[in-house]
């Protein structure tokens, strides 16, 4: 019963043939090779424009890196407050990118909201030099929550963000999985409706080790080469983040994987609906499901062997858990099986 | 013919191996799983020590972290002009150690000398506060032109070092290349004269992208987790890092390949000796060659198919390389055959 | 009518003598001089234990290196919401103090709740490596909003701090007017309650620009002579600073002009309570004074020629605050005049 | 007989007047006053065009900011051997340009040959992304030994510059000193030599604390007032580094108080001359004084109470001082009289 985290899950086999296929003969260190540029190529039929791509190793490294790219002399970037890259990275942003600073914007369901947006960055605005310049706003798509922003409110936020000539950046670390849960393509999640760079995880969907930054203008990234390499993430031997990003898109692979990781996430929800010592936090959108239980319950499945974490109550849920309670993550990935879930309901009842 | 770099060969088989074995079922993210742990286990058998191990991405940034590690406001770095770290890394040590400074130690066949590396201390010390810190020693081992330094040599240049509590990094990006020629143990090339941290390179002899940032004493590595973190360094699925150091590790494959490698250099070493138109920059000690050609006979071998790289002239040799000629680099790979030395030979006669 | 700020004020005729007499002759520079070790010498006696003190030609320079002089991997800082160095030194604490953040604490009245600092470290601590590691707090005195934070409240927040080994740091720009207000000694208000490095302001209250970083422990500081050069705050003519800070000390000449400073907005403070058309904000405590005011007449002042700001609505007060008013921050100095605040009382009427 | 540093002396007679004048009344904070409008119009008139000019507290923050303004992903800088910022700022200009980098350009006499400033340039592009972007160059005027750049010089070394695009710096720390000497204007000096951007030093030259950084083209400085803030720089009463540079300027003191500073050096010049014991080391051209003595003599004078250093044996003259020997440097400023050369003549004899 595995659902602390989708990177608890290796690798799919398709990945790992790819990997030992690509393993043998000689081609161009740092990303010049020919497979790299297969790879680029197809990002950019997937994203229907030309686009940039860089690979990197984590995540942390994306998303860092990406506000890395616009930043200048007291640039302030944008983020809710539970983003991942506020909460969970150790300041890496701040670090990769120096002299910036994130600046929290509330919302409900893991979500800034675009009127929150406007005012935080008129408060940077009204205090002049001396408040520093608004000059990135980042969105998780699927947020820390499990949950995703409609179409329209990525329009929202980026139509904010354009008003003040902001770039937007996606977090995607979980890119597929809102992608199938949205039913629309990659462009319109994207740059049809204003998002500039996406953070493109394949990592917690089936890959070993394969993130990539994706601007969608390559005018942006012009000087993101030395950004890459002075950051250390210039993979040496490239090729093998390249080959895991061949198979990871053969025949739609990578959606196959989200849409089982995310109906296995709906199975879960089911199961906790069916229960009675359970209750859903919120309506589950992606593949992670939030659990209000009781705290002696939650420690009762740890001891049964369940891997799963509780959470930090999020903004505007605050008043709305009892002290005896706590709120349980549960996160499928492509190697989750009915089996297990089916375990897990059997400490349910 | 593939001369070019080590780093352009794929995997071995056994690493491809390693990461398919290990792709199924679930396990703790972020290096914390049982098989990190044996793997570190294992690090500490082939140190003879306890040690600590972080796993990195990339040799730049193994580097640029072991620096980071011993950064002080006001640091001063001490490594040879040619250092990978200097020349090669876009500045990741100055960058992911902030407000750091290399300096430059010069010194013959790639290495500091001992009596420079003092005096250059010293130049530093002189200006007091304004001068800035000494803090760091970088060696790199081997060398970036091939060579190797002498246990001696370690001892000696760690000696200066200590006099000045300085602590001491070895670039080991070709570690087990030097080890094999060198014919002694980890621990003597290390920790045994004088060495604090070791950048473990696993990329360059066989592994898809495996290095380890290894520290003798894990006293000196009590806030490393937080830079390695926040220098987006920390993969999730970590044991697929892990994975490929086991295989490498097991049955001594790691000496078994730069074995391979430097003997393929030697051949390669001899085909030049026996040419009459090329001639041996200096002499070979691992598994890079540097040879002294016409510059129309580099291009000819370019031409052919030859994939191999002109080198800066080194520090010393700049008055003895007249202006019609230009300097090779070969480098020899786990991967490369007797047969490509063969074909490399028919174009040199 | 000057109230923008206690900054728009020139120097007391005492320092321009200093400054004068300290002119001639010849002395070291960079702060190893006589005069700067007899002021060094004062700060001793006045803090009534051995300090470090430090000249900086900014308190954001003084603020952000206090910080500086903490930072750790992974740094968190706490503050409140409205502090200056988070709101108005456009990032110069997460500039000079590399990969640290600021992490807001609210609390009402310009000051951070004991209470909510615990949460919001513990906040941190329980995402582990990944949050980060909590490094410092930051207390402003007297705060943005014109209070001050009693000896118990100082007390309150140092023991939080103490609890999870942070050092604490007061923003002193105002040092004076709260030690004159609180009628306590400069060590109760520092060291006595928990508080390890001040930023010691002297500009405001009549310098031309004296700022001081004063550790309580020199063992802190045993690292900052390179913090401070590198960052360009070591001034060479540094006995330029000493001298006004020598003039400053001189028979508690910087408490009487904070006394009047105070005293000069107690007339204002009765001046507005006086009036029909405004409010005081809330209770005046300093040298600052914060009002509500029809926008119409807020406008019509500064038409009228008074020299004021409006100000963001407080965290706590957001909810309070007409839409057709706005905060006006009126700040008195050393400079300010009876008949000034008689000239503005016209206004009021 | 203070030779030690035009850094010891203190303050010009007029420069005090006018602080003390200014110091009445209120004016604008952070920069924004009439006064300081008056004294940029006036560095517009000294350099025959628009300028964009900020005021620092240090030549070393003003050196770093220039760097910093022209700072992108890899940037190298390149710069003497003996360059103030590359010795004396204990790694100010890496620190506060992040991820910059000096690389050193050889020459004699303190200064880089236009010859190796091109080899150097090529030297980092040849490694392309690895080897970073060059970003800036940097000219000392008058240099670190006492010697100046021609006319010529300069615009030989920005010629390299501008075939790739680099902007072109001057540290002129002792910007009023060379211009004397070299009988130009402060046009000719700078923007229509190539230069873009100067370090302005005053503190050096009679003032008490007034350094500026003057952008020949204002285009350049777009961002600057963000840098400026969050470096801890901007100064709240501005108004009195205005007030300095003002007296300065007035009547031409400054280029009066240079040639005076001048005219010493040359009277010591004409006493070493004189002397048995004593040798000039080189030509003497602005204030600086650099003798070869014997040790035992070096000490002797300090005994006898004269200020002074001992140099480190520059770039070039390393074979040709005897191990016995050292150089002193001598420095003379506004504040040094003929009597005081007089009393270090009996030393010499």
């Amino acid at each position: 019963m595995f659902f602390a985290s989708d990177n608890w899950a290796g690798a799919h086999p398709n990945i790992c043939k790819a990997l030992t296929k690509h393993s043998a003969g000689f081609s161009p260190a740092y990303g010049t090779d020919a497979l790299a540029d297969r790879v680029k190529a197809r990002f950019d039929e997937i994203f229907e424009r030309e686009t940039a791509v860089f690979f990197t190793s984590t995540g942390t490294a994306a998303n860092a890196l990406a506000l890395a790219n616009y930043n200048v002399p007291g640039a302030v970037a944008f983020c809710h407050r539970e983003a991942h890259l506020r909460e969970d990275e150790c300041g890496a942003p701040e670090f990769l990118a120096p002299g910036s600073r994130l600046r929290i914007v509330d919302g409900p369901d893991g979500k800034m909201s675009a009127k929150n947006l406007e005012v935080e960055i008129n408060n940077v605005l009204d205090f002049g030099i001396s408040g520093g310049k608004p000059a990135f706003v980042s969105i998780t798509q699927a947020t820390e929550a499990g949950t995703i922003h409609t179409l329209e409110e990525i329009d929202a936020l980026a139509k904010v963000a354009r008003r003040h000539e902001l770039p937007v950046h996606m977090d995607g670390a979980r890119f597929a999985n809102a992608l199938v849960a949205l039913r629309c393509s990659p462009a319109e999640m994207t740059w049809k409706n204003g998002i500039d760079v996406v953070s493109f995880g394949g990592t917690k969907n089936g890959c070993w080790c394969a993130e990539a930054l994706v601007f969608m203008n390559p005018k942006h990234a012009e000087q993101f080469a030395f950004l890459h390499k002075r950051s250390g993430q210039v993979i040496s031997k490239a090729r093998f983040i390249a080959a895991q990003f061949e198979a990871y898109f053969e025949d739609n692979l990578w959606l196959e994987l989200a849409s089982h990781a995310n109906d296995m996430a709906a199975l879960l929800e089911n199961t906790i609906n069916a229960s009675n010592q359970l209750q859903m936090a919120w309506q589950r959108q992606v593949n992670e499901v939030f659990v209000i239980a009781d705290r002696l319950d939650f420690e009762k499945m740890q001891a049964a062997g369940a891997k799963l974490y509780d959470w930090p109550t999020p903004y505007g849920l605050e008043n709305h858990v009892a002290d005896n309670k706590v709120i349980m993550r549960l996160v499928t990935s492509f190697a989750t099986t009915p089996e297990e879930i089916k375990a897990f309901a059997h400490l349910t009842e």
